[in-house]
C-alpha cells in the first residue's frame, strides 16, 4: 500500500473509513458501557500484562504436565502472580491428579534401513516393554477397522491415517472429526488383535512435528501402546506400506502411568459489591502437555483470565457479583481440576451465575459460544453491537457447554448445582491453532502480542456486561 | 484441550457445536447459492493454487519494485500463469512507471562510537550526496514541527518518532494516524531548515526491522533525504539525544530517481454470458517494495485474484458479466497502474459494474468494505448470512473506495465513467499485517496457507453473488 502524492488527506480518510473497526466505537462513546469496554481494551492493549505473564509461564515454568514438578511450579507461579495483582482472596483447592510419564525412550524406525519416524507417545499410553517389531496396516480412522477385520489387523501395528479435512472451515471441527482415532484407536484396534497403534497427528499442516494428546483404554480389552506420528511421516509410512505390505517397523516406548499425586486448582477473587455470594468464574487450564511450552494451549487462557483481574482493578470497576479466576489443573489428561472444582462448588452450595473458559488459543478474537436459556441468550445477543467495534461479536448459541473445565458445573448431572447458569467459551480465530496444538511448536514465540491482548479485552468486556446486567 | 475418557461422543458434539463456524452452512445447503459458495471454498481449500502461486512469485520472482527487471519478470509470470489457467483472453495494458533505485549505500551511525542504526531509504528519497553529519531533533509527528520551530530544526536531522497507538484496534487505522510523517515529513521539516529526516517505522512491533514506504516532495521546498529507522533504533536514538542534544549522527544514502520506464498492467478475462460488455474487475498489485518478497503486500492480493479465475473455471461457473482479473503495476510508488487502467477504461467507454481489490494482506478474512449506493448496499448486505458460515461477513459501508488501484475508476473525477459502480475492498484480519508491511520480513513464510486460501474463497463467493444478482 502506498501513500500517494496527491490527496494524502483523502487517502487517510479512505484508510480510516475502510479499515476502521475501531471507529464505530466512537458512535456509541456516549454510553457508559462503551466507555467501560473501551477502557478494558485500552488497558489490555496499552500496558497489558498478559504477554509478559505468558512469557514467564512459558520460559520460566515451561511445559507442565499434571503431576510434574513443573506443574507444581505453575501452581506457585499462578498463586504468586495473582497475589501480586491485589485480588481480595487468593487460595488453592486441593485435588488429586493422574501422573503419566513419557520416559526417555521414544523411537520408531523402519527395520530395513533404520530410518527414523517422527513419533511421540500419546498421553496415557503404556510402554512397549522393549523393542516391538511388526508390520503396519493402514486404517482411515476407527470407522475403517471393520473393513480391515481381524485377518489383516491381528499381530500388526495399525496406522490410523485419517487426515484433517481441509474443506472444514473451523479447525476445531476438523479436529473433532479425526480425534476419535487418537483417543479410542488403541482399544478399538486391540479388539481386532493389533499390537500397537500409530496415529496421524491432529493438524492441517504437512510437517515433521508429532502432536501428542490424550488417549484412553477401554476396560476388558488388552492395552496396547499408542503414539502420534508426524503428518509427513504418516504419509511416508503409508506409501512405503502400500508398496511393500510386509515392511517391518520397530517401536520402542517406555512411558508409564504412576500413582496419582496431589495438586491444586488456583483461585483468586474480587469480592462482589452487592451479590458476593453469586459467582462469575473465569478460567483456563494451568497444566499443559509435556512437549512445547503450552503457550496457546492453554497459557493463553491462563493469562487471559489473570488479566481480567488486573483490568477490573486498574479500571476501578467494582463488580456486583464475586469475580473468581480459576486456574484449573489437569485439563489435558483427566479433567480432575474441572470435576474437582464442580464438586467443591456443590459441597459448598455455591451459586454460579456464569462460567467462562478460554481454551482455544491466543489468536484474534472472533466471539463467544454461549450456552444459556433463550431469554438469557436474547439478553446477551444485544451486547453484539457493543463488541462489534472490537471484532469479537460472533455469538454462537451452543447446546453443549463452554469448555472442558467448566462444563461439569452445568452439564455433569452429578455435579451440577445451578442448571440455569450461563456457560461461555471464548472463540478466537482457529486457522492456525492446530499448527501448534500439543506439539513442540506450541511456544511463546508463536503467540502474537496484540492478538493475545485483544482476547483479554474481549473477555473483560463480556464479563463486565454480564456482571452488570444479570 | 483433552479428549476425556468418559463421554467421548459428548465431547465431540461439544466441539462441533462450540466451534462450528462451518456447520451453519449445512442449514442453507438447499439453496443453489450456498452450494455454489461452498464449492468455491472447497476448491480453494482442498486443492487451491493460491499458496503455490504465491511461493513462485515470492521465491522465483522475488521483490519487484516498479521499473526493475524483477517487475518485468512479474509481468511475464502473471501473464503466463493466467494463460495456463485457460482464461478466455490474457493481455497487457502498457503504462509508464517511475523508477526509483535504492543504490548500494544505505548507512546511518553514531559519529562518536560508530554504532550502526537500522535504517532503509524511503521510496522516492534523494541521496545524501556523500556522508551527511548532523545533530538530531525529535518530533512527535508532523504536528510537532511548529512547536520545535526553525531555531531547533535548522541544520539538523529530524527524527519523526510518532508511534503507532496500540489502543487503536485496526492496524490500518493506526497506520493512517502516523503515515503522514513518512509521506510528507521531509518537505515539512525542510521548510524549517532540516537537512534530512529519519522516520520511525510504521509498525506496532518493537524490533530491528526498518519498514520502507513511499514519500513525496512538495514543489518549491528544498528536497532533503528521508529514511525509515527501526522502532528499536528510533527509541535508542531518542534516548541518546535526550541525554546529549549535541550528539552527531552520520547518514549516507545513494538512492536516486531515474527516468520513467515502460511497464504493464496484466489482464485476464472470462467473457460474460449475457452481459459481456459489463465488467467486474478484481485485482491486486503486482509491484512490491524492493526489500522482502512482497508476500502479504501484495503477493496475497495477486494470487487471490488469479485464484478467482481458477475457481470459476473449476466450478464450471459461467458468469453473466465479464470477469476481469487485473494485476496492477506501480501501486506502491505512483499509482500509475490504477490511473492508467481507469484512463484506458474511459478511452474505451467501458462500463464497470463492480471492482474489488485485495491489498490488505493474506490473513484470515473478516469481510469487505463496500462503497455503493444505499440500494446497492442493502442488496449486498443480504449476502451476510451466506458468508457467515465462512466468517467473512463483516461488511463496512465505506465512503471512500475499495483500494488505491481501483479507486480512480470511481473516485477520480477526471477518470470516472460510471459513478454508480460498486467498489469493494477485501478486509482480512489486520493485527499482524504491519509486522511485515514494507519490511524484509514480508516473505512467503509469513503467509499462512489456510488463511490465504480462505481469502480466495471469500472473494470468489462475493464475486459470484454480485455477478448473479446485479
Amino acid at each position: 500500500m502506498l501513500k500517494q502524492k496527491v490527496n494524502i488527506s483523502k487517502v487517510l480518510i479512505f484508510f480510516i473509513s475502510f479499515y476502521g473497526f475501531g471507529l464505530k466505537s466512537a458512535q456509541s462513546q456516549n454510553s457508559v458501557d462503551s466507555v467501560q469496554i473501551r477502557r478494558m481494551f485500552d488497558l489490555a492493549l496499552e500496558n497489558g500484562m498478559a504477554y509478559d505473564n505468558l512469557r514467564t509461564l512459558c520460559k520460566n515454568v515451561g511445559c507442565r504436565i499434571s503431576g510434574s514438578e513443573a506443574a507444581d511450579s505453575a501452581v506457585n507461579w499462578g498463586y504468586n502472580v495473582m497475589k501480586g495483582m491485589m485480588a481480595d482472596t487468593v487460595y488453592k483447592i486441593p485435588i488429586m491428579v493422574p501422573q503419566w510419564v513419557r520416559g526417555d525412550i521414544e523411537k520408531a524406525f523402519f527395520i530395513s534401513d533404520k530410518n527414523k519416524l517422527s513419533i511421540t507417545a500419546l498421553g496415557g499410553s503404556i510402554g512397549t516393554n522393549g523393542l516391538l517389531q511388526a508390520k503396519v496396516v493402514i486404517a482411515n480412522g476407527i470407522e475403517d477397522l471393520d473393513r480391515l477385520g481381524e485377518s489383516k489387523i491381528k499381530g500388526n501395528i495399525v496406522l490410523f491415517n485419517k487426515p484433517f479435512d481441509p474443506k472444514i472451515i473451523s479447525g476445531f471441527e476438523a479436529y473433532s472429526a479425526c480425534v476419535g482415532q487418537r483417543y479410542s484407536g488403541a482399544s478399538k484396534a486391540a479388539a481386532y488383535g493389533a499390537v500397537a497403534v500409530l496415529v496421524r497427528s491432529m493438524t492441517h499442516k504437512t510437517d515433521n512435528n508429532p502432536h501428542t494428546g490424550s488417549m484412553g483404554y477401554q476396560e476388558d480389552i488388552a492395552k496396547i501402546p499408542a503414539a502420534a506420528i508426524s503428518t509427513e511421516h504418516a504419509d511416508l509410512l503409508a506409501i512405503r506400506v502400500s508398496k511393500n505390505p510386509n515392511l517391518l517397523i520397530g517401536l520402542n516406548l517406555n512411558c508409564k502411568t504412576l500413582d496419582d499425586k496431589p495438586s491444586f486448582n488456583v483461585v483468586a477473587e474480587i469480592r462482589g459489591q452487592t451479590e458476593p455470594q453469586t459467582i462469575i468464574a473465569v478460567g483456563g487450564h494451568l497444566d499443559s502437555w509435556d512437549i512445547g511450552e503450552g503457550a496457546h494451549d492453554d497459557g493463553a487462557g491462563i493469562v487471559h483470565s489473570m488479566e481480567l483481574l488486573r483490568l477490573m482493578k486498574a479500571n476501578g470497576y467494582k463488580p456486583k457479583h464475586t469475580i473468581r479466576i480459576v486456574l484449573f489443573m489437569n485439563e489435558e489428561n483427566g479433567n480432575r481440576g474441572g470435576k474437582g472444582y464442580a464438586q467443591w462448588v456443590k459441597d459448598r452450595g455455591e451459586k454460579h451465575l456464569m462460567a467462562l473458559e478460554s481454551d482455544a488459543g491466543g489468536h484474534t478474537p472472533r466471539g463467544f459460544s454461549i450456552t444459556a436459556t433463550d431469554s438469557q441468550y436474547a439478553k446477551i445477543a444485544a451486547y453484539r453491537k457493543l463488541l462489534e467495534p472490537f471484532g469479537c461479536h460472533v455469538f454462537q448459541k451452543s447446546t453443549w457447554g463452554g469448555g472442558v473445565d467448566i462444563n461439569p458445573l452445568k452439564l455433569d448431572a452429578a455435579l451440577t448445582i445451578n442448571p440455569n447458569m450461563i456457560l461461555l467459551g471464548f472463540l478466537p480465530d482457529a486457522q492456525r491453532y492446530f499448527d501448534y496444538h500439543h506439539a513442540r511448536t506450541d511456544v511463546f514465540e508463536n503467540v502474537h502480542q496484540r492478538e493475545l491482548e485483544m482476547g483479554a479485552g474481549s473477555i473483560g468486556a463480556m464479563v463486565y456486561l454480564i456482571d452488570k446486567y444479570f
